[in-house]
């Protein structure tokens, strides 16, 4: 029986955020082609190091190294997907955390046989839209290409669904992004439409979740405090500009600024 | 017998962009690793939806899904011609318009034989400098790499013959634009030499006319629309800004921004 | 014997821009995938032309017509691996150099290895943190990922060692950087913390180094150059901005910008 959603407190999103800048995880990405720039500043401004390792060989050497690994399938070929996979192992067998983001699966086959297989290797957490969410889960969405036809509330079930399945938190984010281990159940507010006219923030969001769930504590709070870390800079950074060219400098600019007081003083419903 | 070129009007220009933002047509672009991030942020920024999805097998089923498809060359590889060939084929099928960026054709011999190869394939609309439409249509022109040696006037005979021979519209972009189905011709001014200083405006149009030949209507207005609205956003941009650095966010708001009194207002010849 | 390094004179760094901005030499980018578009950007910026060709038989075809070439093993795969061989052989046929940047070597094994035999294929020059230089020297450096545990005064003896083995320029780089051709070093002093925080501000200098080394002229200095216009552009942006996000715009206008009066008045110590 699942508990309702509760609100993360800001304090709590802070506590992440100060352990994340004390411990600056290394974030062995594995990304799409169109994110990878924005993806590793999103991280270095946050003050977490990013890296790119792709070769298969050397993508399993380096998830044994760093402190998390992020799988995006947003461009998946089979070179990476074999990448993917061997890091994934290296990665399990070092006791080091892995994210998944399944982009676009349900509406591709082959990915989603391919994150249906992945989903089984024990992520530490899946970040997606509802329609993703809700084809990972076995439940049908009405995603076409990367944009989500459902909204996040409606596939919460389904996400904490397939958090019991697959032992991931699991965050499905949208307007009000929810994060689930099964159980228990976290609301994260902020955010701002203009967000989805700037490519790569849901993915770069996926990123910085992989970030935080290499820190202590309980994750399913380190994953909300991943998405509102996000959210709260993202808001105030739309409230700043006048189109989605400025946002992204402003964005950047706010995750390098992002400290306490915005964490516990506005934006939280 | 070709007519003279005439000037595209802005309210032509502004009816089609009009429709753009009411269809926000979905565009899948297997375009070249420089520009990827850069030209889903343009698309996004005037309101259509940008997809990347590389693997032969998912880009023919997505192909047929999208609503039109961009085949740029800029880098080349046997898996990427491999997509390209397998989503050209099912947008044939599905009946979805595709457009090709032939980047560097004449310098280089694999890709011109490859991209000799695409217009037998019934592109929508091709999009090139003096070059790289020299090259196309038979004659030889003096690019070295992605810059034309050739202006874009001179090249206008060589697209009419090239939209001929194709059944496409056809691009050639440069100081002026020019567009013609072969018998037709618009002229669209506008632009900045700045815009020559940031990498990918020549892509990035070639995505924009790939979401403008979705659209219903003359397809040669339309495409000619794709070249105003981006002229316009850029003379504007760069007028505001000190680099080509200021000049992307700049460039990007102005894209959002963009209406129909900035296309009657100014900036035609 | 070594003598001590020496500061670049402001003029001689004045003097070599000159020349690039005259020549705009053609730099074919071999480089990661997270870097492209902000690689050619800053190439832009200073009036150089970058190009990306990837395939092999196009990559060696285009080596022999551009100016430089440039070699960065960030995201190295066995097609990557393939390209910049050819690449390289057909830079040294037609007698055009070329330059190494030997992104995380000495903590991956098979990049290592590859980037071991790459330097007995006469670079002009190696630009890399202290760690990837101590590691190609044969000394062990305590780099996790792309990140140095070095730092660059304590590599310098390494950095002669490997410029004296390969007849390269070696460029190690860090809070100072040093520049040196086995017996004459020369140390450029400038740039910024900051710059640590956004992705690509020692793969864009690489870059840069491959434009600088096409100019005529003693090829220490001109590398030299390289680091001192990237090091004092960037050391203005820093004092004019915020954070990372606007960070990035500001320093490419200042590439655009920056001129004799900058190089010559301010920022050597």
């Amino acid at each position: 029986m699942n508990t309702r959603p509760t609100l993360l407190p800001g304090s709590t999103a802070a506590t992440s955020l100060k352990q994340l800048r004390l411990s600056a995880p290394l974030v062995h990405c594995l990304t799409n082609d169109v994110v990878q720039s924005f993806t590793a500043n999103i991280l270095l401004a946050l003050g977490a190091s990013p890296a790119m390792v792709v070769d298969p060989a050397e993508a399993a050497q380096f998830s044994a190294i760093a402190d998390a690994l992020l799988v995006n399938v947003g461009t998946l070929t089979r070179p990476h997907a074999d990448a993917m996979l061997a890091a994934v192992h290296a990665a399990d067998l070092a006791g080091k955390p892995w994210v998944l983001d399944p982009v676009a699966v349900g509406g591709l086959s082959w990915r989603t046989e391919f994150c249906l297989e992945l989903i089984t290797l024990k992520p530490a957490a899946i970040r997606g839209n509802a329609s993703e969410i809700l084809a990972l889960s076995g439940l049908s969405g009405s995603g076409r290409g990367v944009d989500s036809g459902d909204d996040s509330l409606s596939a919460l079930p389904a996400a904490q669904q397939l958090a019991r399945n697959t032992g991931a938190i699991v965050a499905v984010t949208g307007e009000t992004d929810y994060v689930t281990d099964g159980e228990r159940s976290r609301a994260v507010a902020g955010g701002h439409p203009m967000m989805t006219r700037i490519v790569g923030t849901g993915c770069a969001l996926s990123a910085v979740v992989a970030a935080f769930v290499a820190l202590p504590g309980d994750r399913l709070d380190n994953v909300a405090a991943a998405c509102r870390v996000m959210s709260c800079a993202g808001e105030r950074a739309c409230a700043a500009v006048n189109g989605p060219g400025s946002f992204t400098p402003q964005f950047l600019d706010n995750l390098y600024l992002i400290d306490e007081q915005w964490l516990n003083g506005e934006g939280m419903q």
